[in-house]
Protein backbone atom coordinates (compact mmCIF):
# COMPACT_ATOMS: atom_id res chain seq x y z
CA UNK A 1 0.00 0.00 0.00
CA UNK A 2 1.46 3.48 -0.99
CA UNK A 3 1.88 5.33 2.49
CA UNK A 4 1.14 9.07 2.45
CA UNK A 5 4.52 11.37 2.81
CA UNK A 6 2.64 13.58 4.59
CA UNK A 7 2.71 11.62 7.74
CA UNK A 8 6.37 12.35 7.75
CA UNK A 9 6.61 15.80 7.25
CA UNK A 10 6.56 18.28 9.93
CA UNK A 11 4.83 22.05 10.07
CA UNK A 12 7.27 24.15 12.15
CA UNK A 13 5.30 27.56 12.90
CA UNK A 14 7.08 31.34 12.01
CA UNK A 15 10.02 30.03 10.26
CA UNK A 16 11.79 31.48 8.74
CA UNK A 17 9.92 34.49 9.90
CA UNK A 18 6.82 34.94 11.57
CA UNK A 19 3.71 33.75 9.92
CA UNK A 20 4.82 31.34 7.82
CA UNK A 21 4.26 28.14 8.43
CA UNK A 22 7.47 25.46 7.62
CA UNK A 23 7.08 22.27 6.02
CA UNK A 24 9.78 20.73 7.38
CA UNK A 25 11.31 17.53 5.11
CA UNK A 26 13.99 16.60 7.65
CA UNK A 27 11.57 14.14 9.56
CA UNK A 28 10.98 12.65 6.38
CA UNK A 29 14.30 11.95 5.00
CA UNK A 30 15.42 11.39 8.51
CA UNK A 31 12.66 8.15 8.56
CA UNK A 32 14.25 4.95 6.66
CA UNK A 33 10.24 4.57 5.28
CA UNK A 34 9.94 8.12 4.65
CA UNK A 35 12.69 8.46 2.62
CA UNK A 36 12.24 5.06 0.92
CA UNK A 37 8.71 5.64 0.07
CA UNK A 38 9.14 9.64 -1.17
CA UNK A 39 12.11 7.75 -3.53
CA UNK A 40 10.04 5.13 -4.58
CA UNK A 41 7.12 7.21 -5.16
CA UNK A 42 9.17 9.22 -7.42
CA UNK A 43 10.67 6.76 -9.69
CA UNK A 44 7.20 5.19 -10.18
CA UNK A 45 5.72 8.34 -11.19
CA UNK A 46 7.96 7.91 -14.37
CA UNK A 47 6.76 5.06 -15.22
CA UNK A 48 7.44 5.24 -19.46
CA UNK A 49 8.88 8.82 -19.14
CA UNK A 50 13.18 7.95 -19.97
CA UNK A 51 15.56 10.10 -17.69
CA UNK A 52 19.51 11.05 -18.65
CA UNK A 53 20.26 12.94 -15.79
CA UNK A 54 18.61 13.72 -12.33
CA UNK A 55 18.94 17.46 -11.44
CA UNK A 56 18.70 18.78 -8.09
CA UNK A 57 17.54 22.23 -6.47
CA UNK A 58 20.28 23.55 -3.52
CA UNK A 59 20.35 22.19 -1.23
CA UNK A 60 17.45 20.05 0.13
CA UNK A 61 16.81 18.85 -3.84
CA UNK A 62 20.92 17.07 -3.52
CA UNK A 63 19.16 14.24 -0.54
CA UNK A 64 16.27 13.05 -2.95
CA UNK A 65 18.25 13.80 -6.09
CA UNK A 66 21.54 11.55 -5.45
CA UNK A 67 19.48 8.88 -4.34
CA UNK A 68 16.63 8.92 -7.69
CA UNK A 69 19.49 9.10 -9.85
CA UNK A 70 21.19 6.20 -8.59
CA UNK A 71 17.77 4.09 -8.59
CA UNK A 72 17.33 4.95 -12.23
CA UNK A 73 21.17 4.36 -12.86
CA UNK A 74 22.12 8.04 -13.93
CA UNK A 75 24.31 10.78 -13.29
CA UNK A 76 23.20 13.83 -11.10
CA UNK A 77 23.39 17.16 -11.74
CA UNK A 78 23.73 20.05 -9.11
CA UNK A 79 21.52 23.30 -9.40
CA UNK A 80 23.88 25.76 -6.83
CA UNK A 81 23.35 29.28 -5.73
CA UNK A 82 25.98 31.42 -7.00
CA UNK A 83 30.01 31.23 -6.65
CA UNK A 84 29.29 27.55 -5.39
CA UNK A 85 30.05 25.91 -8.79
CA UNK A 86 34.02 25.80 -9.41
CA UNK A 87 33.72 25.01 -13.79
CA UNK A 88 32.37 26.81 -16.45
CA UNK A 89 28.57 27.90 -15.68
CA UNK A 90 25.60 29.35 -17.41
CA UNK A 91 23.54 31.23 -14.84
CA UNK A 92 19.95 32.34 -14.14
CA UNK A 93 18.29 34.76 -12.27
CA UNK A 94 15.09 34.61 -10.47
CA UNK A 95 12.79 36.69 -7.66
CA UNK A 96 12.30 36.32 -4.06
CA UNK A 97 10.35 37.40 -2.17
CA UNK A 98 12.76 40.68 -1.67
CA UNK A 99 15.22 41.21 -4.38
CA UNK A 100 16.46 38.69 -6.94
CA UNK A 101 19.29 35.00 -6.64
CA UNK A 102 20.97 33.68 -8.87
CA UNK A 103 21.21 30.01 -9.56
CA UNK A 104 24.06 28.16 -11.98
CA UNK A 105 24.99 25.22 -13.38
CA UNK A 106 28.15 24.02 -15.40
CA UNK A 107 27.69 24.69 -19.10
CA UNK A 108 28.99 20.44 -19.36
CA UNK A 109 26.57 18.69 -17.11
CA UNK A 110 24.23 18.34 -19.55
CA UNK A 111 24.10 17.07 -23.09
CA UNK A 112 21.82 18.88 -26.05
CA UNK A 113 19.08 16.28 -26.40
CA UNK A 114 19.26 14.75 -22.52
CA UNK A 115 15.81 13.76 -20.88
CA UNK A 116 16.00 15.40 -17.54
CA UNK A 117 14.22 15.02 -14.42
CA UNK A 118 14.32 17.84 -12.35
CA UNK A 119 14.11 17.91 -8.03
CA UNK A 120 13.35 19.60 -5.16
CA UNK A 121 11.39 19.13 -1.63
CA UNK A 122 8.75 22.05 -2.29
CA UNK A 123 7.63 24.16 -4.88
CA UNK A 124 6.29 27.69 -3.39
CA UNK A 125 6.07 30.04 -6.32
CA UNK A 126 7.97 27.88 -8.41
CA UNK A 127 10.72 30.95 -8.97
CA UNK A 128 13.65 28.56 -8.47
CA UNK A 129 12.33 25.82 -9.90
CA UNK A 130 11.51 28.03 -13.56
CA UNK A 131 15.06 29.25 -13.25
CA UNK A 132 16.30 25.48 -13.14
CA UNK A 133 13.72 24.79 -16.21
CA UNK A 134 15.46 27.85 -18.03
CA UNK A 135 19.20 26.43 -17.38
CA UNK A 136 18.94 22.97 -18.35
CA UNK A 137 16.98 23.90 -21.43
CA UNK A 138 20.01 26.48 -22.22
CA UNK A 139 21.89 23.47 -22.00
CA UNK A 140 19.98 21.52 -24.60
CA UNK A 141 18.41 19.16 -22.44
CA UNK A 142 14.80 18.58 -21.89
CA UNK A 143 13.14 18.52 -18.86
CA UNK A 144 10.74 15.26 -18.81
CA UNK A 145 9.38 16.04 -15.08
CA UNK A 146 9.42 18.04 -12.46
CA UNK A 147 9.30 16.02 -8.69
CA UNK A 148 8.32 17.94 -5.42
CA UNK A 149 7.01 16.24 -2.61
CA UNK A 150 5.24 19.26 -0.72
CA UNK A 151 3.38 21.58 -2.94
CA UNK A 152 1.73 24.91 -1.74
CA UNK A 153 -0.78 25.52 -4.13
CA UNK A 154 -1.66 28.81 -2.68
CA UNK A 155 1.65 30.38 -3.41
CA UNK A 156 0.78 29.50 -7.07
CA UNK A 157 4.17 27.50 -8.38
CA UNK A 158 2.21 24.79 -10.50
CA UNK A 159 0.24 26.95 -13.14
CA UNK A 160 3.77 28.81 -14.14
CA UNK B 1 36.87 -4.80 -10.78
CA UNK B 2 36.75 -1.78 -8.38
CA UNK B 3 36.76 1.64 -10.49
CA UNK B 4 38.95 4.44 -9.29
CA UNK B 5 37.37 7.04 -8.28
CA UNK B 6 39.85 9.71 -9.40
CA UNK B 7 39.33 8.87 -12.67
CA UNK B 8 35.52 10.94 -12.64
CA UNK B 9 37.15 13.92 -10.63
CA UNK B 10 38.30 16.93 -12.25
CA UNK B 11 40.22 19.28 -11.35
CA UNK B 12 39.67 23.31 -11.22
CA UNK B 13 42.63 25.65 -10.92
CA UNK B 14 42.04 28.89 -8.89
CA UNK B 15 39.21 28.03 -7.04
CA UNK B 16 37.87 29.59 -5.01
CA UNK B 17 40.59 31.68 -5.02
CA UNK B 18 43.85 31.81 -7.03
CA UNK B 19 46.24 28.89 -5.89
CA UNK B 20 43.85 26.80 -4.95
CA UNK B 21 43.17 23.62 -6.68
CA UNK B 22 39.91 22.80 -6.30
CA UNK B 23 38.65 18.94 -6.52
CA UNK B 24 35.54 19.08 -8.54
CA UNK B 25 33.03 16.29 -7.59
CA UNK B 26 30.86 16.90 -10.07
CA UNK B 27 31.91 15.31 -13.07
CA UNK B 28 31.69 12.01 -10.27
CA UNK B 29 28.15 12.24 -9.41
CA UNK B 30 27.08 13.64 -13.06
CA UNK B 31 28.38 10.09 -14.06
CA UNK B 32 25.99 7.34 -14.13
CA UNK B 33 28.98 4.59 -13.41
CA UNK B 34 30.82 7.38 -10.83
CA UNK B 35 27.75 7.63 -8.93
CA UNK B 36 26.63 4.33 -9.05
CA UNK B 37 30.45 2.95 -7.70
CA UNK B 38 30.75 6.00 -5.17
CA UNK B 39 27.73 4.79 -3.55
CA UNK B 40 28.78 1.22 -3.87
CA UNK B 41 32.11 1.39 -2.27
CA UNK B 42 31.05 3.31 0.49
CA UNK B 43 28.53 1.12 1.43
CA UNK B 44 31.53 -1.87 0.91
CA UNK B 45 33.50 -0.28 3.19
CA UNK B 46 30.96 -0.58 6.07
CA UNK B 47 30.46 -4.40 5.89
CA UNK B 48 30.69 -5.70 9.80
CA UNK B 49 29.07 -2.59 10.74
CA UNK B 50 25.60 -1.62 11.34
CA UNK B 51 24.07 1.92 10.43
CA UNK B 52 21.08 3.65 12.27
CA UNK B 53 21.32 6.67 10.36
CA UNK B 54 23.61 8.18 7.82
CA UNK B 55 24.40 12.19 8.23
CA UNK B 56 25.98 14.35 5.51
CA UNK B 57 27.61 17.52 5.82
CA UNK B 58 25.89 20.42 3.05
CA UNK B 59 25.45 20.59 0.73
CA UNK B 60 27.70 18.53 -1.17
CA UNK B 61 27.57 15.70 1.38
CA UNK B 62 23.54 15.58 0.79
CA UNK B 63 24.03 14.04 -2.64
CA UNK B 64 25.77 11.11 -1.77
CA UNK B 65 24.29 11.08 1.55
CA UNK B 66 20.04 10.45 0.47
CA UNK B 67 21.34 7.55 -1.60
CA UNK B 68 23.71 5.72 0.62
CA UNK B 69 20.83 5.97 2.83
CA UNK B 70 18.12 4.58 0.95
CA UNK B 71 20.99 1.47 0.05
CA UNK B 72 21.23 0.72 3.41
CA UNK B 73 17.91 0.96 4.27
CA UNK B 74 17.92 3.24 7.17
CA UNK B 75 17.43 7.61 7.45
CA UNK B 76 18.94 10.98 6.63
CA UNK B 77 19.82 13.71 9.22
CA UNK B 78 21.29 16.77 7.11
CA UNK B 79 24.23 18.88 9.20
CA UNK B 80 23.85 22.37 8.02
CA UNK B 81 24.84 25.74 8.18
CA UNK B 82 23.59 27.80 10.52
CA UNK B 83 19.75 29.18 10.19
CA UNK B 84 18.45 26.75 7.22
CA UNK B 85 17.00 23.91 10.18
CA UNK B 86 13.43 25.03 11.16
CA UNK B 87 13.25 22.96 14.46
CA UNK B 88 15.09 23.40 17.70
CA UNK B 89 19.01 22.30 16.78
CA UNK B 90 21.98 22.46 18.71
CA UNK B 91 24.98 23.78 17.58
CA UNK B 92 28.96 23.54 16.87
CA UNK B 93 31.07 26.30 16.06
CA UNK B 94 34.25 25.30 13.69
CA UNK B 95 37.55 27.16 12.22
CA UNK B 96 37.67 28.01 8.78
CA UNK B 97 40.84 29.36 6.80
CA UNK B 98 39.67 33.36 7.61
CA UNK B 99 37.14 33.42 10.99
CA UNK B 100 34.63 30.68 11.94
CA UNK B 101 31.46 28.89 11.22
CA UNK B 102 28.53 26.97 12.83
CA UNK B 103 26.79 23.63 11.90
CA UNK B 104 23.90 23.43 13.13
CA UNK B 105 21.38 19.81 13.53
CA UNK B 106 18.08 19.19 14.93
CA UNK B 107 18.25 18.06 18.14
CA UNK B 108 15.56 15.28 17.68
CA UNK B 109 17.44 13.83 14.48
CA UNK B 110 19.48 11.22 16.24
CA UNK B 111 18.66 8.69 19.61
CA UNK B 112 20.82 8.30 21.64
CA UNK B 113 22.78 5.06 20.79
CA UNK B 114 22.37 5.07 17.14
CA UNK B 115 25.31 4.63 14.98
CA UNK B 116 26.10 7.05 12.42
CA UNK B 117 27.74 7.02 9.16
CA UNK B 118 29.08 10.57 8.65
CA UNK B 119 29.40 11.47 4.83
CA UNK B 120 31.44 14.41 3.05
CA UNK B 121 32.66 14.65 -0.67
CA UNK B 122 36.03 15.58 0.85
CA UNK B 123 38.06 16.35 3.64
CA UNK B 124 40.75 19.28 4.22
CA UNK B 125 41.78 20.57 7.66
CA UNK B 126 38.81 18.07 9.01
CA UNK B 127 37.36 21.23 10.84
CA UNK B 128 33.70 20.56 9.22
CA UNK B 129 33.71 16.84 10.29
CA UNK B 130 34.94 17.29 13.76
CA UNK B 131 31.86 19.63 13.98
CA UNK B 132 29.80 17.00 12.88
CA UNK B 133 31.09 14.39 15.42
CA UNK B 134 30.53 16.45 17.90
CA UNK B 135 27.17 16.90 17.38
CA UNK B 136 26.51 13.59 16.67
CA UNK B 137 27.72 12.83 19.77
CA UNK B 138 26.42 15.30 21.43
CA UNK B 139 23.14 13.94 20.84
CA UNK B 140 23.87 10.74 22.25
CA UNK B 141 24.90 8.92 18.76
CA UNK B 142 27.45 6.80 17.74
CA UNK B 143 30.17 7.93 14.61
CA UNK B 144 30.67 4.60 13.37
CA UNK B 145 32.45 5.45 10.19
CA UNK B 146 33.29 8.65 8.50
CA UNK B 147 33.49 8.71 4.92
CA UNK B 148 35.30 10.85 2.36
CA UNK B 149 35.13 10.60 -1.18
CA UNK B 150 38.40 12.71 -1.45
CA UNK B 151 41.15 13.42 0.73
CA UNK B 152 43.88 16.17 0.98
CA UNK B 153 46.34 14.38 3.39
CA UNK B 154 48.77 17.60 2.99
CA UNK B 155 46.05 19.44 5.04
CA UNK B 156 46.27 16.89 7.91
CA UNK B 157 42.40 16.12 8.20
CA UNK B 158 42.55 11.85 8.86
CA UNK B 159 45.03 13.23 11.91
CA UNK B 160 42.35 14.75 14.09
Amino acid sequence: MTKDLRDYIRTIPDFPHEGVLFRDVTTLFGSAEGLHEAIEQTVAALIGIKVDKVAGLEARGFIMGGAVAQRLGVGFVPLRKKGKLPGKTITQDYELEYGTATLEVHDDAIEAGENVLLLDDLIATGGTAEAGIKLIEALGGKVVQSTFIIDLPDLGGQIR
